[in-house]
């Protein structure tokens, strides 16, 4: 029999013996660690901590649960545990370019993103049959008919398919700030530039204008401070300035997919914490 | 007999035939082609051109030009033609930190920085040591006694070593905009961002409240515009989020002097065409 | 009417005067440059040239292949003139990974490899499901019928496609020095380690073992000495000691189609020079 | 009153409860953990543990140490406790090149390097300047005078100045297999080359020979095996076809300095698990 393992996650300020007390709590209800992580920002006084451990015949989340939530009120600590077994259910929304879905699903057929995803949704019926050659419910919205409208169709699909994480991948619509308030920290977006320079419309665009000599692209949730929102992944490719316009676009198409990846692969691992609006990602 | 080596710089509107008139006129007045860097700038219609020649017996300065001149106008090219014997007299001017100024010094006499450096100017007393034990006259200015008289008294020790060229190794001193214009385009800053992100103050504080997953340094001409001049070199590094601010700016360390020397080394070699408050850096 | 372009590629013994010559003939035969780049590799005293340019009404290929012939001997010049209208048959050969085969057909799906892909050959009925879904014609060929009898099954469908060059996309089979002799510097493999380290089987094994703190991809010409034969291109990525094998794969995987795109990007784009055993590629 | 700080380090074969022992312990002898980076290698079974701690009042070295020894033995680990205020005596060996030697010194006035340099010893005279300026004691030894008498004034010096690192900042000279077995783990060489490939002399050479893309330096552990010695770290530059060998040797003076003092860096800060000839650096 395979045994369940489990990912702690948790975060406070930081005092002496936090670590001490979290490992031991896992060893006495009967798990093993198999991996810990840990980083205490000197600069604020935090502690985050993420550890994944098998349980043995002995262990049961309840009584980790119970056993654990004594120490964590004595921490003060924010902290969860995930059942690694359950996988997120996620939703991918595109327009009309395609290489940042592509990857998603190339990945997540590849067994390299540990989620399900049950449906797609399009503002365009371009990349309709992508999701058709992967077997995956495609529905396209309309914003034409207004914002408010057309965002509880979304949610409507949303909920029908569960959804607990919103993938932006290229989806070029700005999500209202409602929308971004109920799904907060449950949406991350691939912003074509290198944040916090050229936000908005046209990223390569500026970053050519003003001569830059490298262009990046960046995995963060959105806020409803367009690309504003905590960074999660970024990465970025050097540039010559023979280069024009469509070819920066072209570059950094490859910098966006594997950044948005990263990104969702970082969220599927409970890599990242939250903390005065930036991000620690923990690995 | 070594022969002279030169080069060529040319940038105009793009039409048919430039680069044929170019080469047919060095080949015609005896020069002989070392090096061609071309580039087309699709995007504005621009073409910029860096060639180096070595004279032969036959070749001067004086009838190349004269017969370029004809080509050039006929283009609507802005041209100069640089004999690479003679070396520029660049001045440093730094404040504390020592790492920006080593990296000059270190690669100047290693032979890879291909100027003079007659004078190094400070408006701290601390970094005399080290011109000192390079051989360089070091001079101390003083802010205190007034933007324009100090600014007076630096330039005029600038104009005492026939300063062509003013590097700030890591200066922390606002120029006037009137020293920006007497200087335009000769005096190169390392900004400890990467910019347009980041600019004026702590730009390392910036990045880590920000929380960014890379940063860089960005090598550019000073302008009245503080840290908004035309970029020539950029480069980053990849920063954990386990790092402090304090490992920003030590690790930042290495990628500012190795951005400036690269700036430098571009300027020197005549690689930098500005077009429209931008470079096109053609190597 | 839009004019027709060509790229015209040259190498030789450096002499002077050589660029002279080429543009000057491109300029009286009625070419326009569009791009020149050119190196002179000063340490074997050899000259490389690419230019691309747009022929006027007055060009002809023929008039302009003649008038060149004269310049070409007078310099022992090795040369070739492509009309780039014309692109090149490119067969892809694949086995069970899909990861760099799904690489360029989506590139080429993008318009970013400039070429057809006529034919995918695998040795192996698992990859079928993507080209069909591509609509591209897909063969199997049976290695164990004996090398022989399963290379000409292979050129026969190369034949038959008229495939002038041959993609190794993650093909798990060597090919004899027979075959690599008849389609020398018309084959590029992508070998998964950064050559010439880790070339033969499992190269990410060698790596981990050898505890190396990066790793890589190479993209060459295939030759009769396994992974030995001229590098087009390279690119790596850092790894963790805390990596395992299989991340080492992992991570790979992104390193290689990317490494294999670009090399096949310079093939199409007529920017690699083969001079003694390796490559000089100039952009 | 400043507590002192502690560097744990430990590896043993992999177990469930390994960390919750570890810390459990520390916390019981009255020390708080600031730091925990752990990683278990499921390829060969091992686990590898790196833990910085501070002592409380009631902390003192021997009875961690002895309470720490029994848990040490059940698990069967190899282990180490430092204490950090102690630094260690390197020793740096040089030949003619600079670059390596600077870079060591500046980073160690900033403040970068951990340890104290008490002597620099060369077979030649050339940089002796330098040291004098840094005011550190140079030595010059005589390879000429024979193998083994130039190796035991070389141990002279080394254990008159008490050196228990010896770095090779770019030092020309073979180590004996006897001098190797006797500072086993306890030399750091720089190597111009990216390793395992181009081994032995004129890396940059055999690099260019084979048209490889990209270039690299690596630092390692000296064994009698010529630069076969376990990997600490590793970097790289990218090269273009264009630069000639001299550029290959000037852009890879860059990288090697960086990476000789990442890994004294690593070796300083105990993060350096040697396992079946190859490092695990946990960091």
């Amino acid at each position: 029999m395979t045994r369940q393992t489990f990912t702690l996650t948790v975060s406070c300020p930081d005092k002496p013996g936090i670590i001490a007390a979290i490992t031991g709590c896992i060893a006495k209800t009967g798990g093993n660690i198999l991996n810990l992580a840990q980083h205490t920002a000197t600069d604020i006084g935090s502690f985050f901590c993420r550890v994944s451990f098998a349980g043995t015949e002995t262990f049961t989340e309840q009584s980790f649960s119970a056993e654990f939530a004594a120490i964590a009120a004595s921490y003060a600590m924010e902290w969860h545990v995930f059942n690694d077994a359950r996988k997120k259910k996620v939703a991918v929304l595109v327009s009309k370019t395609s290489h940042c879905l592509y990857e998603i699903l190339l990945k997540h057929a590849d067994g390299e993103l540990d989620c399900e995803i049950p449906v797609i949704i399009s503002n365009h019926p371009d990349l309709a049959h992508i999701a058709s050659s992967f077997h995956i419910p495609f529905f396209q919205v309309d914003p034409a008919k207004g914002k408010t409208a057309y965002e509880a169709d979304l949610e409507g699909i949303l909920a029908q398919y569960g959804a607990e994480l919103v993938v932006l991948a290229r989806y070029m619509q700005v999500m209202s700030s409602d929308f971004c308030a109920r799904w907060e920290n449950r949406v991350i977006n691939i912003h074509h530039g290198f944040l916090p320079a050229f936000k908005g419309a046209k990223p390569y665009h500026q970053a050519w204008q003003k001569g830059v000599k490298i262009i990046g692209a960046t995995g963060h949730y959105a806020t409803a401070d367009l690309d504003q929102g905590p960074i999660i992944f970024q990465d970025v490719i050097r540039v010559a300035d023979t280069c024009s316009v469509d070819e920066f676009i072209r570059m950094g198409k490859d910098v966006e997919r594997r950044v948005l990846v990263e990104a969702v692969r970082r969220e599927l691992s409970h890599s990242i914490f939250l903390h005065d609006g930036r991000t620690f990602v923990i690995e």
